[in-house]
């Protein structure tokens, strides 16, 4: 089952070197998501060949211009294209009253719903939740409201040991059933237990998305063990004072976050524009926590 | 004295094949002008080389996403690196209220002022004017208010016959005022007329922007004879109907405004996402008005 993050812009507030604002698109099992939506995201997603209308969920975090500027632009474009099905937004509550002064002006009316839901800036919240997937949010600390998204996925099926199966004649309709743990019993009413049958199920794996923030212990219990951790990492520590300034984060404190809530691998990103080259960003986090990757726009990162 | 027109954007409201929405730079001797700033323009300055604090005047046409929604992202960087003087916006009256929004929720306080000029949609007006500049707003007919652009250079100076001057010994101090026809009386009362010292003024140059319009009469006047003409060709003729429908013009007609005006040069653009290729948008203005080129993103154009 897929479980994907593809990085759509990686810079901070200032666009430099071809590098453009925060935007992440999630596949879940080919169902999309997007987690903020900096100017030109719609650009991006055309760039990289993601059609805008099978994104059916939109995260913001705050309302700095670059994590949310691209959006009315990609809601004018969603429904320039004929877009019928309903979209949720998940964002901060001022962000509806944004939207709908633009929409008020430009004279738009949009075709579809927009089902607007708002984030909870003072405490983890789950905010979405299907079969498979659930998505919570939870509180950063930075200059204005802000959260982070946390996408879990359910319990997985087990494994079908198929060579087995199929020598013992089970009809395949109960595969499914046998995945998610219900024994078959045949018609002579012989029990056969489905953990004889199937391989254990694989850990669920999660996905958590820090941006913006300064380091702080408040939120280091909703990223927990995570698979892959998108952590800001806006400036080396040397910059430490800055990055507090600001209400943003090092590099090194990105590993060390890492580090702590026992994260499988991290992700660095929300590069300063101070930096050309990113590797010094790089290298500082891996001397504290080896499995480091800089997010770089265009590439498909696995949870 | 420099006077040309950068295209940082061609692309009507879905930006596609790497086209983007409507944003141009005018460069008068050495002063920038941005004339719409759709989303990603502070990238496209970026990209062509154009430092944005070199803009002091920024003119938005409408409030269709497609021609404003990059101004927020471009002042907020502007604010990120330190411009101090101030910048003038030439827009829609509700533009304001929609910065003034951003502003508060985002909680930026911008570091330099921005000085708010509201552009009438109803008559022609001079908004700007310098010694050697001036501009005026006039209306267009689209879905929603909407003025075009046209900025007029003033008197141009005559040229000097070096040579001739020279040989006369006429000290370099007066040069200046020769251009501009005043006579030059040396110490003894000896009279030197400006006309035959210098060959004509070369003619003023003018350019003017409309986009977005429905074909209309309203602005022919406010266009006429200029230089330049930059006028939204959305779509083909065949689409004609549709073009009415949604107050753009189609390339036929552009090339038929372009010759009633007796413009010297036609540019065409705000191209329709149904067109990948553009040959035929500009062999179709071509047939009318054999001045024609298409606005191509990071070209130059002479005015």
């Amino acid at each position: 089952m897929r479980f994907e993050v593809l990085i759509l812009g990686n810079s901070s507030a200032t666009p430099i070197y071809e590098r453009h604002p925060t935007s992440q698109v999630i596949n879940y099992n080919e169902q999309l998501f997007l987690i903020d939506c900096g100017e030109g995201t719609q650009m991006q997603l055309s760039r990289y060949g993601i059609k805008s209308n099978r994104i059916n969920h939109i995260f913001i975090s705050h309302l700095h211009g670059d994590h949310y500027l691209g959006l009315v632009g990609l809601l004018s474009s969603m429904h320039l294209v004929g877009r019928k099905s309903a979209l949720h937004i998940y964002g901060p509550a001022p962000l509806e009253e944004i939207l709908n002064l633009h929409f008020k002006y430009s004279e738009t009316v949009i075709r579809y719903d927009i089902i607007f839901h708002t984030n909870n800036p003072e405490k983890e919240e789950v905010i979405y939740e299907s079969r498979m997937l659930s998505v919570t949010s939870f509180p950063l600390i930075h200059r204005i409201p802000c959260t982070g998204f946390r996408f879990s996925e359910g319990k997985r099926n087990a494994i079908l040991r198929a060579d087995l199966v199929e020598d013992l004649g089970i009809p395949a309709p109960y595969y499914s059933a046998l995945k998610r743990g219900m024994d078959y019993v045949d018609p002579s009413g012989k029990v056969y237990p489905a953990a004889e049958l199937t391989f254990p199920a694989p850990a669920s794996r999660s996905y958590a998305f820090c941006s913006d923030t300064v380091r702080h212990p408040i939120y280091l219990n909703s990223i927990q063990n995570v698979d892959l951790l998108y952590h800001e990492s806006t400036f080396l520590h040397e910059m430490v004072d800055r990055a507090k300034e600001t209400f943003h984060t090092t590099s090194l404190e990105a590993a060390e976050i890492a580090k702590e809530v026992q994260a499988k691998k991290l992700l660095l990103g929300h590069y300063s524009a101070r930096y050309k080259t990113l590797t010094p960003l790089l290298e500082e986090a891996q001397a504290i926590f080896p499995s480091t990757e800089l997010s770089m726009e265009g590439k498909w990162f696995l949870v």
